[in-house]
């Protein structure tokens, strides 16, 4: 088996996450190593001498996917025996020329707390955090966006991804059973309507993940996920709450529909 | 101000990072807008659309990242007035030289919930929220890494990326002030040792953390913060716990190094 290499001064992402884009495009079946933190001439060295080590070992000269501020660190790595892909550099000549300024080129650019937004987007999960599941009531008015649905239908996950990635402060709120017989949003929800959105989910995939917490509970069966699913869902009608179903999405792109939606703005740049 | 757009079929994760990080090497300000979901002509004509009324507001063409698998998609937005990068494409015929294997485009092909991973991305979300500090104290044995550390030193945030991002189910533990007296590690941690991993920060910036929450407190005071700091040290020093000083790293840096320093696998392709 081959191996994928993704190597920076930084923290690798933008590698990792680049390489990672491109090669899921191939049936190839791939090593993945992660070098991150390569600051110096001698880790850069040992580095190229894992890199001329993963051919001798594989059945064809590993690829590299790096990026690197220092040009004596990415020569060193650059001379290793591999297919190597310096993807950010090739596209800075064109971007300087349309922009009509030379680039800057910064240690720890991207990923790091310098970034102008990372305290809001650390703000924002700890806000996530103490509004998690109905936390905390009072706090509502605060939320860029509250997400409600039954329990178990991704409303955690999704508002600290939307924190930890976007600094979108996201509160969520759970229905529960005992919320059934006269469903209706609380009244501290109900006076932010408009920042709510709601989650749903088929079925037959909630009672399979409620099943994973507690198997044969009446709380997981079929009948019981249906019953919530169904009275919930009139409610987002009945409210007119914007919803989407999460059955066969990720949590990425759950927030990116929700953003789209909604038009909120991502704290990123 | 000109315009760069992170355009995608899928949730435009890969434009935004590819994009973000070219950007970032450039002092111009920019007016960013991500598109994703892009999944019909009719959609794809709206998106040039826009893309070219940014050109006439601004002060020049927009710049766009685009990542598509439809060609017909990707033909539409390449037709639009504007400088466009379609990154992923340029570096796939090489990537099949190398390899020797045809790209097999799929949709939503990354940031899905069909990438091999993602199941375990979530349960390491779960893990690391229902052990989040020291929640569960006989969960511990489950973890991958245990982050001990004072409280507001990034023990939370980091464990929730770390699970998020790579799948690694990150427990984690604070040291408080009535523990400071005669400083040791809880039974249940110590019997795995080896997965402790120590986060430790400067007095100033932990007293101004402390401080935003609450403010002029003894918890938030210079004074406590350098006792509680100078146990904790100790402590790292006597049990050899590797640590590091959070104090000048992001969320992202702090996981990339502990990784580094721990060896544990990404849990990501």
């Amino acid at each position: 088996m081959r191996t994928a290499f993704y190597i920076s001064d930084g923290t690798a992402i933008t590698s990792e996450v680049f390489g990672h884009a491109l090669l899921s495009l191939f049936p190839t079946k791939l090593n993945h190593v992660t070098i991150p933190f390569v600051e110096t001439k001698e880790r850069a060295m040992e580095v190229k001498v894992e890199i001329d080590a993963a051919r001798s070992e594989d059945e064809g000269r590993a690829i590299v996917f790096h990026t690197f501020v220092d040009n004596d660190l990415r020569d060193i790595i650059a001379s290793a025996d591999a297919m190597e892909y310096d993807f950010l550099n090739y596209f800075t000549t064109p971007i300087e020329r349309e922009l009509g300024v030379a680039a800057v080129p910064k240690t720890h650019r991207t990923h790091s707390m310098h970034e102008k937004t990372y305290d809001s987007r650390i703000e924002a999960m700890n806000y996530a955090l103490a509004n998690d599941d109905g936390g905390n009531m009072k706090n509502m008015k605060d939320a860029d966006v509250i997400l409600v649905g039954v329990s178990r239908s991704g409303k955690t996950p999704t508002s600290l991804y939307l924190a930890l990635q976007y600094g979108i402060k996201a509160a969520n709120y759970p229905f529960v059973e005992e919320d059934m017989d006269n469903l209706k949003l609380p009244p501290e929800i109900k006076a932010v309507k408009e920042k709510v959105f709601g989650l749903t989910i088929t079925p037959q995939r909630l009672s399979a993940i409620r099943n994973e917490r507690r198997a044969n509970s009446r709380y997981a069966s079929t009948r019981q996920c249906r019953i919530e699913l169904k009275e919930v869902e009139m409610l987002y009608k009945k409210e007119r709450i914007p919803y989407l179903d999460s059955t066969h999405f990720s949590v990425e792109e759950i927030s990116a529909k929700i953003l789209a939606e909604t038009g909120l703005q991502r704290h990123k740049y």
